[in-house]
């Protein structure tokens, strides 16, 4: 496990070759399989391969270029209401401050580690983008006020082979019965 | 990989076996090289053994008595100055509304939910348990003020083997090019 671990790698450049749809649904039913507080499950997944929409996600995204490249995008969002009831009104934000939509974001991200690691073990590449602006990014995809984008996954062959980046040392991360 | 996923479960009875400490820091390792935005790695990791401090622990998690059998915890703690300033007077609570904090949640949950897989690998069986106050646990560990406690996960050699809990469709959860 940890050798899969290991050699997980963000990709940033893309081959010209589509994502097979088996492959994509078997990254979905490993996110659907992940632990969640109360088993609330808060996680949807968009796929997407439109250009168009590609590239409006790029956009919003600080722009980022080389997102284009990946043949899909998957969109993780995390949704509050299995948590919060439907009739209380609900506009999420960056700081918004809600103990629930750190509930959400923290369980939602327990699903794309597992999407990831299992990507890695299909032979894909993967890259979790963050940098953009709730409000900017749901009209593109009709996604409602009360939902939270968690990230944008993109997908696909792997057109590079990056290097290791730094990691702290295990000394400086591990304490013994208290900080 | 799909195959470890489908396995993991939430274990809430342990053996009276200690768990050897190589294998607890090859769940922290595995924790370590975990990806996290703009390479931040926020994330720190309590070991405790102290019968006593585990006690606590338990206390402050709802008394959820069950967590005593597990031989270690690993307080997963989430680190804020890695995106804000050390001048910045921060105390972080439950309702706290910054953007940083929920980006340090979302990356020290994807080195936690490697964590739980990698035990998981090594035949160990862990719970994530979420259900406690910041304010109440940070004292009992020395935590400072402005850090935030992800979870604490309770480790140990499994003494049950619990059914799968369900999960939502495939297609509940999937939405193709729009929500």
């Amino acid at each position: 496990m940890i050798e899969e671990i290991k050699i997980r790698r963000s990709i940033r450049k893309y081959l010209n070759r589509p994502v097979e749809d088996e492959k994509i649904i078997q990254l979905v039913e490993s996110a659907r399989l992940a632990p969640s507080g109360s088993n609330t499950q808060p996680w949807h997944f968009i796929i997407v391969k439109s250009e168009l929409i590609k590239q409006k996600l790029a956009k919003v995204s600080h722009n980022q270029q080389w997102m284009i490249s990946a043949p899909v995008f998957i969109v993780c969002v995390a949704d509050i209401r299995c948590r919060i009831a439907k009739n209380v009104d609900i506009l999420i934000k960056e700081d918004s401050p809600q103990e629930e939509l750190k509930q959400i974001i923290r369980d939602t991200s327990i699903s794309i580690s597992y999407m990831l690691l299992e990507a890695n073990s299909l032979g894909l590449g993967t890259c979790w983008v963050g940098w953009f602006i709730q409000e900017e990014i749901r009209p593109i995809l009709n996604i409602p006020s009360d939902k939270y984008v968690v990230g944008i996954i993109t997908l696909g062959y792997a057109n590079e082979a990056p290097e290791t980046r730094p990691r702290k040392k295990l000394e400086e991360i591990v304490h013994y019965e208290s900080w």
